[in-house]
């Protein structure tokens, strides 16, 4: 047979519980019984024995009969009805039930499931990540633009910019497991006709039964008005909440990945693992790499979700059926393997700060030219001569460092030489060493993020301590 | 020129005003006069005069001139900040801002002030589809599943469906307009360097500046932790959520156009409409055909944004221009030209009721077999005999319409002369005269909506009397 | 474990085969013995023996060994070397290669020998619906714009605009299976230096090598200039291409709905399925929907590997890994499956003629609007006074007929009790009854797409008997 | 008025000449044109004083007068025919044709001139990519992987990986042009019937004004079974054409963005260009970073013509109408511009030799390993001890250099004073400076290239001393 790549090799193994063939199987079976009680509490003829012999056999799960017997209806659910029913000798399941009031709820059950199982992997991200950017708000590092340094930032800011984006995407996370609504049992076409006939028109019994379902299902919300299928933009919503989250966790990899180039951080090796077996230097992003093959994946499952959203016919039919067996599970993988992955690197990365502090060696004069200016003013210089003679010596320096007849940046020495500017080597250097101030308000700013991230741990206290699995 | 096609054929004046080049030229500006005024009340040293000066010319927008300067520039913002400066007679504006510090908070304000025009439309909208929901709930038609008569609903609940999906669009639609946080005044990597060195490290007054702006641009929440650009995955997030209100009408319009291809209803004509020159019986979906196109851009747009969130580099590039460019206004154009279509779609939109009673007549013998089976045990029949000859009689029905050798359903008339049944032709055409029976709960779910659209209409007063403008 | 469901459900045995993770072992363990033979050949020192050995344990495929390396390891090739290696007792495969010399070529052998099975299915689907289409082409039918009736056509040339759009995709399917390239042994960065140093020097030696792997893989085309991996644009190709050829089978399958819908065409019922237990009539183009979810996710697919293509860096990473492993053979599968499900429908496909007569009837007056125009001029009538007299009773026909006044189109009836046309009832019915001249130039069309098809029976002779497996 | 900002501000007047709104009501008119001689040619009664005053008005373009013939018909076609027929003062174009025969017809004629157009431009881009990769291919640089440094290469064949990839583009827009099928002239369902009426049931004269009206847009193929319109997956092959094309560009883009980061190279700057105003020093790749951003919208047309393809209902609909008008020209727009974008940054690339040299020094003690193994076994060390020692001292200088206490890359040094390698520093120096070993095949490989791309200009002489327009 094969595997299921995504739920293999990068899903916990929480999520394929949720997701597995014989799991979900016993979940229909487990709704099933529970409308059967509901419906003979409510009234209908349906023995508590049957209801018994039933829960005694919902554990037995028989692929191979099951195929068989799909392969000469061709119809699934009726396949797994007359399974069930053989097992338990009775046929008192899927009364006054159309297929769809079995799948779609099961399906959210797993979804919903899900989406509280990623809910505490993002709280915990935020956490974590927002412990890092604390643990890193002091060092300064050449902050860029264009992919060229620019302006001084420090490398915990840097960080603090994901979770803040990170907390967006845990907003719309709890937004939606708070809205979710089951599609309850509607029957064929919506209009829970086969419902309200079973209990001879009696409206009451009709929303008790749905009540009593949803509450089986542990949901909390309900729609009212759907046809045989709820629609399609829910699931849409699923991902793109997602993908949301996702691009936060793919900036902080793509980040990583760069800087990994320049030598200034690493995503870190595991204990006995192999970077490169001819090259021993190698320290690969790997792991961040996969990150961001993740959101290249939710990006592809968003598709099909949107591929069915807004295309539904009538009441419903199965066009979405082939897409929705893929796209709702495998991004729910996805999601999860990327967090995984996330959560590990995270604990492990390791910032070189003495390459960081070269670099910012080469660059910072450039990147305080604004403040040199000021000072030079200050200490009595025109502006304008003190603004060109600084431009003379950028200019020059940059020159002579790309066609590398210089090594290192000397741009403080050439403008304390230059009589034109009032600033001494010491003044200048004293520019770089008040850390505090060229770094503006780095500092502050992940200082107000670690104030969010106490909310999160407040309100997901189990994510404090949640730890990753080991990640291939 | 060649003209953006979407604004000049299907947005609205309204919409249209919020992205005209001359409009953006203005925002930008007003925001450079509003930083002005800020700075000076907080101390720097910018006389009133000038600022008097700017706001004098701000209406003055040369495009051939700024264009000039950009050709030479090659930089955009710089050639605005020129012209705008040349005009004045000055060179106080741009103080401490990068040119980020511009355009991430102008189009930001045309993001926001457009999200809050089209919440009113999707209000509109609601409270529209709500109310011919209503107006048409107690007509019933044949629900279909597979697009195959399958069981009896009502018109008004089968667009209730759409109007519920549309109530998800909505909700989400308010949330990003309460959340949508405005990057503010952060400097060339987000740390507010330039500022705190303006204010001479005074952090309050850097806060003070930025609470200003942002009070300026009429948002609520404020980004803390950016670098140069804020988090694209919130632009994701505004097409994701028109794409989610966007499914509920792209829903709406293909039911529209399959039922039209039944004729049982028609979006309409407006007065003087050519419908086909060569074929006067033809009414065409067109409007709805439209919508559904929408619904593809918008999914084309969301796609671009996608192609943005999660794919940043460091503190910001320019890589994300051309596609923002692109994708915020048309986005917009797009999710207002479908709202603008669907108000016009649904204040036209004729049912044909006696073609949905024809239709009816034709199917529901088959749509009220389980009733039927129902009442045939009721009256003394055997269940599996009554159950065998009615599904005898309806596959021989069945196979004389498809072969035409029968032009209506007779069904009723084999049931009632089959001895094996005890129902008269009375009493079974009785059944189908329940129609109250017939469609389930199909009205209360209707009456349900109707809460929800008082809510709407309760926030949105505004909306309830929206009229669309005309379309082409 | 949780078993890749388009593989499981939908795909055939031959394409599963290419792709099972057992068989891929062993595609990899062959290419390793191909390159040693080659290079003992090209005179490198590898032992007969050890070849011979490992030959001898290359179908030795144990997976919870290989994972267990894995899991230490945390290179994915590495461990399956050591583990073949471990196996055979020797240390000879992998010489001169980088991970990538592997899993490249093997990748792309599996997506070759998929594109060449996949190749006969297309070529099986246009001969197929190419007959049908021949089969059908005199049946008159509706021909609908907008979903409404419009002129006639004939339903062998509605299935032929779908077999000319197939025969597209077709011709690119074959052009990529053409053009395709291997990636080669390039080594690490793609300069093949490993195998350089290998052959002291030898550049000879170095292409043929490199010539002989290719022939192993019964590739024609190599690539020169790549890096450590080949463009990803090439895999966005394939699923580009996929999703041509699968644009022709979706708009079949949505034909197909919108004709059952109508009652004038079914995609048929194997013997012993369940259309609905509860509604004996329904006969629901479930196969056809499917299709149409093939499409979707093939959309995915393509997504995603667009998200890859134009997003490499330097010579390569292990971005894109996580996603070629889902959308590689997910598409495959997909694209398979909705082959298998194309031909199962095409051979058991059912069409009404009579219901098809049934709305001809109803709507053909109409649609012979231009013709009945110019008969009345020829028999004299003026041409402006014919024409508001046909247009008057047209729009009075629809109304009644929409109304429910009218049950069957009587418009002829009208046109020849009105004095302003010179045409008797005979006259009139006579022009419908010419279907030769209804229906234009819809048969020769049909004509001229059977030589295509003569030219696909010629180049792929095992595609005119290929039966499909049954389908779930 | 709103402006197509992709048409303003990036696309060539060649191009926004073909699309603009004038121009195609010009095309419009000269297809009426041609209809009307070539039916006259084939015997129907128009006169030739007619066609003479159509052509005398056919540059009159009035948008104010069409546009309110549009609001009151709600008919975009019929407006231009009312319009032109009115300036001519007759009614003799149109005859026998419906609206999709002028405007399917007329889009394809768009859209092939535009093909042509980047032919050209795709042609130039592979000539001038290749021009580089010669002039540079014996620059030695750090070959990459996982953005690390892994092997070297040349900078001269990592540009050759892109324009090998480029190749596979030209080769497949060559293709789409080759066969590029003309919709031809089908009436409203696609049966010709009303040109067969028109020519009284002659064949022949159908076929015959086809050919004509065929040759007159330019075209060598037609299409014989299409609907109202072609099939849509046409409109998706060129845009998944542009976007193979645009993918090496973008790799090329995303390759100088990084190593631009590394001040490796540079796109170069025009004379009088802005970097920025505040740091004098900065060398954006702007351009480069738009070339990515081109590449980001192509996926979203994409995504756009994906959503009409294989969605099309019976002989057609305008549900594609919106999306075409947007998704056709702006992916042409931003092929155009994405080509003119490279096309500018290839001439002004600047390669920065020192600092490349400065990089390699770094790195390539590391990327010799495997070589300096291969010496010192030949010198007479034992392969273990060997490896055992290089791996030691290589460890210890990568902790060295990351943690700042080393500055250069040492390792050579330390491996020359280990008494278990018998290489002296001169002989492990000797390594590095026979380059023409360290790079492996590159430079064979980039000469291979080069043959390809004499091949090009041979085909498209125009290509040679094209020049793209100066850019914005």
């Amino acid at each position: 047979m094969i595997p299921n790549t995504l739920a293999e090799r990068y899903a916990s193994a929480a999520i394929c519980k949720i997701w597995s063939n014989r799991g979900r199987i016993v979940l229909e079976r487990e709704l099933w019984i529970a409308v059967m009680k509901a419906q003979r509490d409510l009234g209908l003829d349906i023995p508590r024995e049957a209801i018994n012999d039933y829960e005694a056999v919902k554990e037995q799960v028989d692929f191979a009969s099951i195929r068989r017997r799909e392969f000469q209806l061709l119809h699934d659910v009726k396949s797994r009805i007359d399974e069930f029913n053989a097992l338990a000798g009775h046929e008192h399941i899927h009364k006054g039930m159309t297929s769809r009031d079995l799948t779609e709820n099961v399906e959210q059950l797993q979804v919903y499931n899900s989406l509280r199982v990623l809910r505490t992997k993002v709280a915990a991200s935020l956490i974590r990540l927002t412990d890092k950017a604390l643990e890193l708000k002091d060092i300064l590092i050449s902050g860029r633009t264009h992919n060229v340094a620019a302006q001084p930032t420090t490398l915990g800011k840097r960080l603090a910019m994901y979770a803040e984006e990170l907390s967006l995407g845990l907003k719309g996370l709890e937004s939606l497991v708070d809205q979710y609504p089951a599609r309850g049992l509607k029957g064929a076409v919506g209009t829970q006709l086969d419902s309200l006939t079973l209990f001879e028109g009696d409206e009451d019994k009709v929303f008790e039964l749905e009540r009593r379902v949803v509450a089986h299902l542990g949901m909390e919300k309900v729609f009212t008005n759907v046809g045989q299928v709820y629609p399609r933009s829910l699931d849409f919503e699923m991902v793109a909440t997602f993908f949301q989250v996702s691009s936060a966790l793919s900036n902080f990899a793509k980040q990583l990945r760069l800087m990994a180039g320049h030598e200034l951080i690493s995503e870190g090796f595991a204990q006995g693992q192999v970077g490169s077996s001819a090259m021993p230097h190698k320290m690969n992003s790997r792991s961040c790499e996969r990150i961001n093959g993740f959101h290249t994946l939710l990006n592809g499952y968003l598709n099909m979700t949107a591929g069915l959203a807004g295309d539904q016919w009538n009441e419903g039919d199965v066009s979405c059926s082939v897409v929705r067996r893929m796209a709702l599970p495998n991004a729910v993988f996805a999601m999860d393997g990327q967090l995984e992955t996330f959560l590990t690197v995270i604990d492990q990365l390791e910032a070189f700060p003495e390459t960081i502090r070269l670099e910012n060696e080469k660059y910072f004069p450039f990147l305080g030219a604004t403040t040199i200016l000021m000072e030079a003013v200050k200490a009595g210089a025109g502006r304008e001569t003190a603004h060109e003679a600084i431009k003379e010596h950028a200019l020059a320096t940059v020159r002579d460092l790309r066609s590398g007849r210089k090594s290192s940046n000397d741009l403080l020495n050439r403008l304390a030489a230059d009589e034109r500017l009032p600033l001494s080597s010491a003044k200048l250097e004293a520019i770089f060493l008040d850390e505090a101030r060229l770094c503006g308000m780095a500092r502050q700013q992940v200082d107000r993020l670690a104030k969010c991230s106490e909310d999160v741990k407040a309100r997901y206290p189990e994510a404090i301590h949640y730890r990753p699995s080991k990640i291939l």
